[in-house]
């Protein structure tokens, strides 16, 4: 079909999850709604950045018109305490839980097992020397897998300097919700054995 | 966050196959590209359908200036025979195969279990009245599923006045790529014997 | 814990289809079992091969005290047909489906995608070279997948000195039961086009 | 076939996750292998539990000609923690994970949302109340399932009368193994930052 058709599915096959043929029906289902819709959607798209800008801060993307974003902007948070993540999805997963109320870091992506991968180091080497007279403790939250990990010890070696006077901490492991005991691997168990709490 | 995002995320929870987390991580993953690329997509989006008609003979999408798509306008294509399938993609499969010659129709869609689901019903009795004295084969290349059987049951009545001239087929059932004979159900052997072939 | 449970844990490994774990878990449901269901199982193990023979002419495992199976045995299915199949399962889901009236041979596997894996070669020669006179076609009905392609090409090359007077077939190619034709390939749409049926 | 295959089948649909498909497979395997191996598996099967006993102490399987297990019999472990677990592959998973070493109960299985399922309730009240001397702290360490949470309010109301001197607790949550933040729930990751340690 036409260039346009082929152009606008090789841009949906970059969305995260989706392959050729799922690429193509999300174009067959825009071809199959009103003309109205589809500029609608088109507008959302071209404006989307419109209010909606990264923060300098946190590297988040939030909305607003202040020189940073709502949560490094609110005093009521704590400053000693900047919780590192790999990207908004999981930040928001963390407000949705409600009990952190420190700052924030979205570090934009996590290192492959080959090594590769790009994240926001310089930018978060920055922050922290900026904000080192406050901060106590440095949450490295990332996820449980093997980039995740690998991420981990990185971060961990490049922020050596600052071990003396602030502390890193890595999220808990336990039981996530679901987990069942005979499937779980040792490192779970022996977290959620020694993080067991009364009752 | 702002309005626009969670009105594009609500756009994409409409995309085919598409749940509430994948449509936000879209959102984000456009908010992540640089703005001439949001700009292209969005311009992909608007303009999308500039070219792309659907063609009002056999009711696919298709690219072009001229009164009727490019396998309706094909003078090499053999008008004795229309094949009827579900949707634009069928008929893109059916072309990748490359053994089909013959006109087709697009029905845009099935009808459920419940008997609901609105197809081109109207449209290819007309196509059909139109074409009475050329056609010798109406293919009813509709999927194997439940609702493809009660979608070619209902055509086949619909189509009772004509086939004292014109033959009513369906698909040949024998094994698809993949099919193991221990999981095939009797309707797929039975087709898989009867068609058994000389090698 | 005691030899016995890894011994039988580690046949239960061997069953198809059975990891480490679930073979496990087969140990502690039968410890959990009364005796007498215990020793029921047991006894059904043991005495299993006692009624079931695999016969000599097909080499399907069947009950019964001729000196073939009641198939091969039975004077009503017609001798100038040889099916050719995998595994008894298969040989199962064709009966099932009721269509088939000839005679069997099961091959007890098929090749590798690297030519190894053992059939009964030797056996089906030596059955086609005794039946030779009254055969006049052979069914060489493998899965539609890459093994059981491989099977056939291997069994066509080793039949080749009888093709003079037995035709040589495979199971037809078309839609199997839930296949949907955008996820079709052309080899099963080209099949299924071709095999198309008056309605 | 025979009964006994048709008896054997049904035996292994028994069998934990095993549908009726793969219990003939089951059977078929059985039959393919020689006589000394079915008749090996048989004995295996028959003779299971001549070894291996129920441990009157803590309900698990084990072998061993002592009074009791090798865990309740071991001096080393800690008589003042028990360990309450549905089964005994849970139990395995904490012993290969190795941090563990009090003493355990196998509660046999867990309550179902309405409130039914079999559990050694009395067993483990007897338990109790003849350590309630030595007994310091009871960890339910049931899975972080709906199950097992209905489970542990059950057994939390039912060893109320010992909280004035034994505590009562249950295992931590916070990131399994593979977990993602993204996807990670509310109380899971509230868990998984109360429970952070420093790195």
């Amino acid at each position: 079909m036409s260039d346009r058709v082929e152009d606008l599915a090789r841009a949906f096959e970059r969305f995260p999850g989706i392959g050729p043929r799922q690429a193509r029906r999300f174009v067959y289902h825009l071809l199959s709604l009103p003309l109205t819709e589809r500029t609608r959607i088109s507008d959302l798209v071209s404006r989307l950045a419109e209010n909606v800008r990264q923060c300098p801060e946190c590297y988040r993307y939030a909305n607003g018109n202040g020189p940073v974003c709502n949560y490094c902007s609110d005093a009521s948070r704590d400053d000693s305490i900047l919780l590192i993540v790999e990207k908004d999805q999981d930040l928001l997963a963390l407000e949705r839980a409600g009990t952190y109320k420190g700052r924030y870091f979205v570090l934009g992506g996590v290192l492959t097992l080959s090594g590769k991968g790009t994240i926001r180091e310089k930018e978060l080497l920055r922050a922290v020397e900026k904000r080192k007279n406050v901060l106590k403790e440095i949450i490295l939250a990332l996820s449980a897998t093997s980039e995740g990990e690998i991420t981990t010890d990185h971060l961990k070696e490049k922020l050596l300097p600052y071990r003396d006077h602030i502390t890193l901490s890595v999220l808990g492991r336990g039981l996530a919700t679901g987990s069942e005991l005979e499937y779980s691997d040792a490192e779970t168990l022996s977290g959620a054995l020694q993080n067991r709490k009364e009752t």
